[in-house]
């Protein structure tokens, strides 16, 4: 564990560490099982969203860049299992990343390249994802983007210049620029071959990103047990 | 300030802190000003809780407790100015709150009351509650939920044993006694006459939570410029 598990487990399923947190959390995946098909590795990132959001119609919102739908899914499993890191844009998506079920370093782009900022112009987040794509963070990462459509718009460029993240989760949410930064990044995540998880439409948000980037957790201990099989 | 600011400031307004950034997080209210009435302290709330999801349908979802819509805002905001303490139910809670604009102290709940969840098989939130309660940190607090609903149930078990936050601003996300527990909270706090932010329905979350908490404080922020008045 490189994340504090006491203080993160809470958020995730995994972390439900009482009798009366796991029942709720059982009854609720239960109640998502009824209303999302539970069929492919895809479909798990569908459940997870409308558990994250609290809203059935969620299920049709999230895209997936890569040959099949599940794709993403197991080359996120595969990174987690590879304990690659787990880079997201802020804080506040770092705080719901699940301190259970896998050994990655867990990091947040937020805080870094304010020298780059204030040079610029650009937003903070914006820089960060720069600062730390010229060190390298972010190839074989996991590049989790839950707040900022700048910090989605950064990575698309990192991605266009040659980065290549394991997986790519993103869903920053808001009126400007947040549908547009995930189009972009299917674009550049689709032409250059790095499979990723989004969503259309104006939602999204910290805990969105956070759960979705937990399920890959989850399907990566389900693949280390053997309850799921990941396909070559 | 009490929180790090360089850290949380990401994620409010008030922390857009580069020309662009300030440029999208202004676009992004004018957008939002469109869509949700602009007159009232409450209406200030609904367009928060729309920027914050993404969804211009939030805004009919958003519930307040008081005398009048505008109580529960009011309330907040003297709480902030106050200094009094935003106490969360998660660590994901509490990296949302801006540390912008305010010196109330900002703790989590999570973490405390480890013993009581081990030895009555509660969940470790509502566990949490109980503890901090029990320390008389709820009293006069700015009191947010926004992920468990086992945590508004305590909140809501501690009002009726006698304690009173300031304001409630409690949000939980999900399928199962998420929108239940906000109910009890709002009977609750309009049986002890506790001011309250919630919503209705299953959606909800973090980062909902953070966001309507931050906007108390750029009320605060407002009142103590002088650019709004609170009534007394």
């Amino acid at each position: 564990m490189t994340t504090d598990g006491a203080e993160f487990e809470e958020y995730a399923d995994l972390g439900a560490t009482t009798e009366n947190a796991m029942e709720i959390a059982e009854t609720s995946m239960d109640r998502v099982r009824e209303l999302v098909p539970d069929e492919t590795l895809a479909d798990r990132i569908r459940q997870k969203s409308v558990h994250a959001t609290g809203d059935p119609e969620f299920q049709h919102l999230v895209r997936f860049t890569g040959e099949t739908d599940d794709e993403p899914v197991v080359a996120g499993a595969r990174a987690v299992m590879d304990e690659r890191p787990i880079v997201t844009d802020i804080t506040m998506v770092k705080s719901g990343i699940t301190g259970r079920g896998h050994d990655c370093p867990v990091r947040k782009a937020i805080g870094n390249g304010a020298d780059l900022a204030a040079e610029t112009g650009m937003t903070r987040t914006a820089a960060s994802v720069l600062e730390l794509d010229r060190e390298g963070v972010y190839d074989d990462a996991i590049a989790v983007v839950g707040n900022a459509p700048t910090a989605a718009l950064a990575l698309a460029d990192c991605i266009e210049d040659g980065t290549r993240p394991a997986v790519v989760v993103a869903t920053p949410v808001g009126f400007v620029k947040a549908a547009e930064s995930r189009n972009r990044l299917r674009e550049v995540a689709a032409d250059h071959g790095v499979p990723a998880i989004t969503n259309v439409g104006r939602r999204g948000g910290s805990g969105l990103a956070a759960g979705l980037t937990n399920e890959l957790v989850h399907v990566a201990s389900d693949a280390r047990d053997g309850t799921v099989e990941l396909p070559e």
